[in-house]
Formats: structure tokens, C-alpha cells, sequence
């Protein structure tokens, strides 16, 4: 497999990140069953492409960097198994906002 | 959870905007049933992303700002919930006005 | 409510108008019944949005000002009711024409 | 009644028009039933909106004036009634041509 | 009726073409009954527009012009009557290619 | 006949192409039934337009030139009979290759 | 057939690319059935075009260059044969990302 051992560089405005892992319990303290586990749409940005492209050729440099925290949209992404992990890829125009850091 | 404490900062033009909540009253004082409370248009703006990117890669500054009371499209707008608060993401453009300060 | 007792400005390239009060008889003196009553297409301005932004985030003014008598469009137009009463937000761009003043 | 007795100017890049009026008897001088009187294409140029802008908010002429014999498409335009008399509003692109004056 | 004697000007980049006369006779000079006739694509261009305006309001001159025989394609184009002539339309993109005069 | 004896110019960005005969027997000298017969998709280029032209009106000169060898995309292509010999146009960008002379 | 021992250069911003051999055995070392394999979504780039062409005319160079390894969208390009191995041709902004080398 071409992947294994080497890191996946997203290109053009594309942006890899791997969501949280979901709440298992409440606030409680009760286990939440699977189904019940909202789908989580925070997520850790492991990497960005260098931006895309403009009529120039000159590259628009995306709006979020590597170890930002940010709220994904509901829908949308492409997902993306690295070494039996599970990552997403968005495009940068579609990641709704940052978490202040 | 991602966001717990933490600020959300919007992304491109997307504005963070809180509902105000709707009239529980009547003018006459007679209370107005969930079903029959029309849905509520006016909000705060919470905060705002840095604008969207040309094709220079600037950034066009939206044309609301943090503490402006808005009139919401009766469509569109993503819900986001932060602390089991209920906020919505709108694009700058598809806000309708500013209500006068 | 947000909007009791404020003005509306109306963002980007959207125009506030409203609406003239239709004819209640005709020439002849003739009550005409509510449904037989042409829609009104021609509107008073109220307000006016600063105009749509272009790519340098330049804000290109709109083609009417407040106080201008215009000719709507059959169809579209957003319903905003302020303090009771009916006013529609149409885009610059959809207004068909002036009335000379 | 907002356009009684007054011109409507039409906005961005409208052109408003009067279609001639059918010939009602064929060159054999036989009467032509109104249904089988073919679609008056032909038209009169009533009045010109300044011009669509563009990016820079600059207006870009129409290409016809006041008094020109248009050809219109078959379809499209908008019908307006001013004082119980039919024009159309077209849009300046959909014009198809010009007679030679 | 507005066009008698008088020329068409096409428009914009609107090409005016009379289609060429569809051949009655097979080489062997046997007669092709009308509803076998292929349908004739090559035409001769009677009149051109200016050319399409571009965003500076500069007009693009056209690709062909009067005299010229060109190729068209098999749907598309906008029937023209003249003094009981049928002519077509075409948009000056849509022709696609002229015969070597 | 228009075309007859005459070159077809391609306009704008239009690449006039005439497909490779298909192999009639296989590696082993079988022949091929027509039905069985892969639709070739290599061409050779018979005659180019001078490109599409940009918002300037200035040319763009297409990427092929008569005498290449190309690589047609399955579907598309507008076919042209010229002399009783089969041609096909294709826009310069449906172009999916060319075969290294 | 025209390309018999001929390489193809893809036009524009199209890449020629080679998936890479499934997997045939699981880590364990038991055979996976074709059905079973995963649509293999990794491949070699074996050839890049100039690079797509913007409104002046000038060629955009595409991000990846022969001999990356990359990784595709699960869907789209198209199946190209050459000398019976087969090859896929993407847009260069189609290709979600590249793996480090």
C-alpha cells in the first residue's frame, strides 16, 4: 500500500482533519449507546494543502493551520483511512469556524 | 468536547448570531402557545469571521460587527450548539439589515 | 422585539420599500372587491443597502434612493413586517424601473 | 396610482418597448381572425435604462435608443401596463436586432 | 410591419445566415422527395452584430462576416422571417466553422 | 453543396478531427466482427480554429496543430460529413492527450 | 492504432496515472478475494499536462509531477488503455493529496 508510514500531503485548498472521539458518557456518568452518540463535529486539522490556485497561478494560502481545533460542517468531506485510521478531508472554505485556542 | 470554555471563531464570511428569544405575550398579556409563537427573524451578532478571500487572497471585511442586532433571512443559516446554547452560522451576505442602534 | 421603535437598513445591494394602497373603486366609483384587486407592483423606497461588494470589496451603490417611486417585479421581494406593517426587501438589481418624479 | 400620468424609467440595462400593432387584414385585404394573427415581434424602443454596471461599478450603455425599430425574441420580457396601455421591458442582451432606420 | 424593405442589424455577436438551398437531385439526377433531404447546414452570413460587450463595455468583434460560408450546427439558432425569406440567427460562438472561400 | 472542394476553417477553439481507421483482425490475424470493433478514439488533427478569445477579444491559441496525433474522450464531438468522408469537431480542452510524434 | 509504442501527454491540467497493484493477501496472509479487494485509491503519476490556461492565455503548472505517489477521489477520471495496461487520466485538482516521499 502506497500510504503506509508516510504522511498524506492534502493538496490545493484541501484540509485533513481527524475528528474528536465522541462522549461516551453523560455528564452523569451514563454510558451513551452508540446510536445515541451525537455525530461529532469538532475536529483536530492534522494537516493543509498550500491553498488554491487563482487566475495568476498564485496560491491562496487556506485560513486554518495543523493542531487547530475547528467546528466541521454536518455534511461533506471525503473520508480518508490512513494505516486503519479514520480522517476526513474538507475544503477549506467549508470548515464553519476555529475554536479559540 | 472540543468547544467546552471555548470561544467559537466563524471562518471566511460567516457571522455567529444568537436568536433574541420570541414574545411569550400578547400586548394584552395573554400567553402565546409555542405552535402560534412566529418564528423569531432578529438576532445578536456574537462574532464574525475575517471576511471572505478574493482572488488576490484579501480579505473583503463582512458588513456586520459583534453587538449589531440583525433581521435574519426566514430560511438558511447552520445551527451550531456550544454549551447546550442554540447559535446559528450565516453567511454575510444572506443577512437582510441591521436594525438602527 | 428587536426592530419596536428602529429603523431597518438594509444590508449589501437590498432595497426597502412599500408598497401603494391599491385602488378601492374604480374610475367609475365602483368598490372593488379585495380579490378582484390588481396586485400593487408599484412601491415607495424607504431604505436602501450601502450596495454589493465587488471582488476589492468596493461597494458599488444601488440605482434608486429613498423617497423614489419604483416599479416592482410580479414575483419575488422578501415580507418584513416592522411594528405591524408590511414592507418587502427586493435586490437592487431586481427593480424593474423609476417612476420620473 | 403611482404611474398615472408619469414616464417610468426603466432601471440597469431594461429597455422598454411597444410592439407594433398586427396587421388585421392580409395584402388581399381579407381580415385576419385575431387568433391567426401572427405574434407581433416588431417594436418600438419606448425607453432605456442607463446600462448594466459592472465590477467596478461602471455603467455599460445599452445598445438601442429611444425610436429604434427592434426585433424581440419570440419569448421573454416583462409585460407592464401604464395606463391601460401595453409595453414590455426587455433586457438589452435579449434583443435580437435592429431595423435599419 | 416594421421590417418591410428595411435590413435586419443582428445585435450583439448575433450572426443573420440564409441557409443554403438543399439539393433536389441526387448525382445520378434521380429526385430527393423533401422529407429525405438532409437538413442543410451550410449557410451564407448576411449581416453581423457589433460583437458581445465585455465587463469594460468594449465590444469583441465577431468571427465572420457578410459573405462568408459557414458550417452550422444541427439545432439551435433563432428563425427570422423577412419579406416571407426565412433567415436564422445564430450567436456568433455557436457557428462552428467557415468554408475556405 | 457549399463544402464541396472546400476546406472547413474550425472556429473559435474548435479542433477538426478525423478518427484512425479501426484494426480489421486481431494480433492473430482474426477478423473482427464491425459490432466487436472498439470505437477508436485516436485521431489524427485535420485543421485547428484560432482559439477562444478572452474578455480582451484577444485570441487564445488552442494546444494541438494540424498533423498530431490526439486521444479523443469517449463521448462528445460534433460529427461533420465533408465530402462523403466523416470528420468530427471537438473543442480544444475535450482533448485528452496527445500521442508523443 | 496510433499509439503503439508512443507515450501519451496529457493535455492541460490532466495526469496520467497508474493505480497501484491491490493487496492480494490479508497481513495474515490469506488470500482476499477480488471482490473483496479495496478499490485501490493510491497511484503513481506517470505523466502531468502544461497545466490548464487562464483568460491571458498563460499555462497554470499543475501541483504534482511524475513519480508522485497520490492519492485519488473515489470516483471520476477516465480509464485510458494503452498497449493493454491501464491508466487513468484526472485534473490536476481532482487529486485529493499527495504521499510524502
Amino acid at each position: 500500500m502506497a500510504g503506509i508510514g508516510r504522511r498524506l500531503i492534502p493538496l490545493m485548498d484541501r484540509i485533513l482533519v481527524q475528528r474528536f472521539e465522541p462522549e461516551l458518557k453523560t455528564k452523569g456518568g451514563i454510558m451513551i449507546p452508540e446510536k445515541a452518540q451525537a455525530k461529532i463535529q469538532s475536529a483536530k486539522v492534522i494537516a493543509v494543502g498550500p491553498g488554491a490556485r487563482n487566475e495568476k497561478g498564485e496560491t491562496i494560502p487556506v485560513g486554518v493551520k495543523p493542531g487547530d481545533d475547528v467546528l466541521l460542517p454536518e455534511y461533506g468531506g471525503t473520508k480518508v483511512e490512513i494505516e486503519e485510521k479514520e480522517f476526513y478531508l474538507f475544503r477549506d472554505g467549508d470548515i464553519l469556524g476555529k475554536w479559540e485556542s
